[in-house]
């Protein structure tokens, strides 16, 4: 039984750490290691008695799923707990049964954004010939995370793909707020002192080296309430993917966006046209009067107001599954191409508007450092290696780069 | 009387444009000519018709000047005149009697700024040896700017001195804001419906190549209100200066903070003491848990509850006046030092942070940014031309990139 102490510390740690006091959500223990992403356990199923404490974990650029849910809360109401928290539960379940299809949702996206993490990594790797580098971490309030950065690769300038998991509680205040998007919850006199959550998903980035190649970001994510007997609650994924380009090619632009029409049409006709709009909406620099890129898509709050738990989940792995076919086969016919001193100085100059975004408007990195304690590194592993900032640079008329930025500033309809 | 047209046209826009609609204080015009600062006529003084619209003017970097004040508030109440505007009064001021001692201190400041920004630009041209690029525009609002940038000189990497002016008017919830700092702003039942301000001040920032001469930022502003009878009301000076090493010459902090020190000191003892820690606690990269630089002076609302205004400009001017005589040794000393190629590394990822704070933690430009219409290649002039993220990249134990750390993490005294 001696494989089983990890996890039995860990229930004991988390009993005693079940309340998130006055910190928020994000907050991160420092506590990580580095390994290789393949001397990893595989997620705990039937029969492994897997450190589950060291899997749990807050990659915090995906911070973006609890900020529109965490956004000015402090987590400060205490709960007492006469039985397991929703953590302990699960570690439990995944212990003594594993995780199959009949599992509640939060340990399947768990296992399926894990998962994924390493088809992505592997991809990746296939395509730049070098390792990632993984660093997992604990959070001690319960969660934790693994983050996988290919920096200065043969092809890669910097990919991260990061997978956390969140255990928390919301107290009443941030349980009213959510109410006004989700009638699930519980609303009036029902509401509680407090509520325990899970947030689980898996955010990327990609930059490339060659700027005729696009950085591309995703992210997919799944949060839920707990009810007093563990039962799920309230529910809703989120997430989406944008292609960022310096150099457009439309032909890549359109691929990128057919590929994320066809998996969002498979599902509701509704999905592409509205995720799409949103995408353009979210990634804008409003202070550059610019689309971050040539866009994709993006949603929040797809609960059962849209569709059922299950069908959604099927959404979600369709379009999480679609990333690896449709960015390697851009990246593979860009990679090699050639370029100019002029051209990789342009990218400089996209990465620096890149780098503008994610600092100042981006709801998810501006929670995530605001929050002390957070893994910052895990947060800006977004930030490409290099960027550049010249004034009052301005592209040639009708040249390459001039076309790129009429395209930011009016976004096209690619299908 | 041809030369004088230009400042009658403005006049006539100025009455057309006196309120600021739903429009922030920062707002822009996005006209702007380009020329060499040398080429400009020199500051209005007694019998020159000066085309004074060309010179009022809005460097953006300068926001610091309207943030403290105007952050979070719309000025959205028109003001109806019958008589003339602050700012046409003093453009009348200007044409027919110049400036003088005598003036108000709102025109005194507006000139000592210009002729800095000259001395200035001067100086660092000189080190340098290459010209810096000079842009005027006009603020419709009432005001303008002139930005100088040097961009990929032999010495600076960007260097960039700017200096706006702005007139505008203050609804009564701003009023009732500012009141909290300000007792000498109306009160109670003779707070107006509204307020003309005047806003002046200089910024720079300094970025060397040699990563071992250091990083310098400096600005300096003045801000009044005026009363109905065109006199001056409330009125206050804010500013400072810091310096941000990539490599820490303990003897180039030990100057800096001494010659400010010097400067205090002949002003008010208790200048520096106060001063240099609210420098620490506003240039921190809270994220990071560690200081922007070395630090320097930093301090707002200095007005007549300190000290009366002829004194307190006295101690702006000398603070302003010792820049370039505290900084161009420095970098002198420093710019031809030989460094290897892992040194100018760390450069880049020190410049990452600058970026960090500029863009995450600093009011004035995040509150510009926001600002539709902001004039963004002046804000962001104090973005250093290249900049690198290394995940989780980390210094040597013992090496000299580890030092600076330590000193970022624990701020040091330095006199």
């Amino acid at each position: 039984m001696a494989s089983r102490r990890p996890a039995l510390r860990l229930l004991n740690q988390c009993k005693a750490q079940s309340q998130l006091g006055s910190q928020t959500v994000a907050n991160l223990s420092r506590t990580s290691s580095r390994r290789t992403l393949s001397s990893l356990p595989s997620f705990g199923g039937p029969g492994q008695a897997a450190p589950f404490s060291r899997y749990l974990g807050w990659a915090a650029l995906s911070l973006l799923i609890a900020a529109p849910v965490a956004y000015n809360m402090a987590v400060d109401t205490p709960l007492t707990l006469d039985s397991l928290t929703l953590a302990e539960r699960d570690q439990q379940t995944k212990r003594e049964s594993g995780v199959s299809d009949a599992s509640p949702m939060r340990l399947r996206m768990e296992k399926f954004v894990k998962e994924q993490q390493k088809e992505i990594v592997r991809a990746l790797e296939g395509v730049d010939g070098t390792k990632f580098r993984v660093d997992e971490w604990q959070r001690k309030e319960g969660g934790g995370g693994v983050t996988c950065v290919l920096q200065d690769g043969k092809v890669f300038e910097k990919a991260g793909v990061g997978v956390s998991v969140v255990y928390g509680t919301l107290p009443k205040p941030a349980i009213m707020k959510m109410r006004a998007n989700h009638k699930n919850l519980p609303d009036g006199d029902n509401i509680p002192d407090s509520l325990e959550f899970f947030a689980a998903g898996l955010s990327l980035v990609v930059h490339p080296k060659n700027p005729m190649a696009p950085t591309v970001h995703l992210n997919y994510r799944y949060f839920e309430t707990a009810n007093a007997d563990g039962s799920s609650g309230a529910w809703w994924f989120g997430g989406g993917s944008d292609l960022t380009p310096s150099y457009l090619f439309d032909e890549d632009a359109i691929q990128f966006h057919k590929s994320l029409k066809e998996v969002c049409d498979a599902h509701d006709k509704d999905y592409y046209p509205r995720f799409k709009k949103w995408c353009d909406e979210y990634f804008y620099n409003k202070h550059r009067g610019e689309s971050r890129g040539v866009g994709g898509i993006f949603f929040d709050d797809l609960d059962e107001t849209v569709q059922d738990k299950e069908n959604t989940f099927a959404f979600i792995k369709d379009a999480l599954e679609s990333f690896v076919p449709t960015y390697v086969p851009i990246v593979n016919k860009r990679k090699d191409m050639p370029f100019t001193e002029q051209e990789k100085e342009w990218q400089q100059i996209r990465r620096g508007k890149y780098v503008e975004f994610n600092l100042v408007h981006d709801r998810g990195t501006a929670f995530g450092l605001n929050t002390p304690g957070a893994r910052v590194e895990s947060i800006l592993m977004s930030l490409p290696l290099t960027a550049s900032w010249k004034y009052m640079f301005e592209p040639e008329p009708n040249s390459r780069e001039a076309r790129l930025v009429e395209v930011l500033k009016n976004p096209k309809e690619w299908v």
